[in-house]
């Protein structure tokens, strides 16, 4: 059995953004030698996620908005009371998940035609860390 | 360590369907020969997803009613400026969650007496594949 | 590779609680004598979520204000055709997920340093179980 954990650190330029990281979970699983199992990736932040979609700008567009109506930015959250200003940002972490296991199989993420791994940064512009955890044999 | 994969062929009769695929779990499970470890479960889109509820139509009903009102299907999606119409489909498989880990005990699925498995299609009439992946000894 | 599972008995004085479970984790973790591996921690229902957030109880009370909005617990479901009167717990659960999985380093959850993991219960005042299944070496 293996097991293999690797740590990328992300700070995006945006304070909410997202990132297709499926490249870079990709590399993660070559250098982790494993053939056959899963990988297990989350963001080490509850003001961030990771989830599986389509990699369409237009979409992306859309879960902006969407997050937007289902819990907005500017609202009057009991979590604001800290000093803290991103109430919002823990919601749409809730939506949006906090993390993905994926099979691997032959050496390779086990994915269907479209889809791809994206970090959700929901209160960024500071440095962050996705956790990368690989186990099979 | 046993690693054991599955797929499994669905085409529902609806665009939008809801699947009780428990016992396929249970016998992929069997397959394996796994005694104890865990089972992953997701569908290989971005347009269906994996859960665990309770397997009682009025509830499946409900979900349905209230995804609409989250995200309706009827609406200027920037995804639909591709040319598809199935923006609320990614937003509902967002809410449900894309997959499952599941303990196995004994050889079984080590579930609570009201928790079943269901597969939710929310773009279908057509082939979709369902990944099962056994991790455990 | 090891596994071990482990069950916690849970009985929340409220319908609707959170219970900071992370030290009963890290018990967990501990007893299970696994360096690197990874830990699976879901309720054995499916009115109930497991899910990691921020330990600040501000934001513990937008949870519940917030899930109340996007699904009332006073609304005519379809499932309380059945007798039950716990519609909006299913649907609370689904938006706050069933599971987590979680990494672990150095026989230690490898956490960032915010996250906690809750047990969220949404009908409850009797008996839950909530199961902890870790796997590695």
């Amino acid at each position: 059995m293996a097991v293999y954990t690797k740590k990328i650190k992300i700070n995006t330029r945006e304070r909410i953004e997202f990132v297709n990281i499926t490249d870079e979970i990709r590399k993660a699983v070559r250098e982790s030698g494993v053939q056959d199992g899963i990988v297990l990736i989350n963001p080490m932040h509850i003001t961030a996620s990771v989830f599986i979609n389509d990699n369409e700008s237009g979409l992306l567009k859309d879960f902006k908005i969407w997050l937007e109506k289902l819990a907005p930015k500017e609202f009057d959250y009991n979590h604001h009371k800290t000093g803290e200003g991103n109430g919002f940002a823990h919601l749409w972490r809730t939506i949006m998940g906090r993390e993905c296991t994926v099979s691997i199989s032959n050496f390779e993420l086990d994915f269907g035609p479209w889809e791809e791994i994206f970090y959700g940064e929901f209160d960024g512009q500071r440095d962050k860390i996705i956790l990368i955890k690989v186990l099979g044999e």
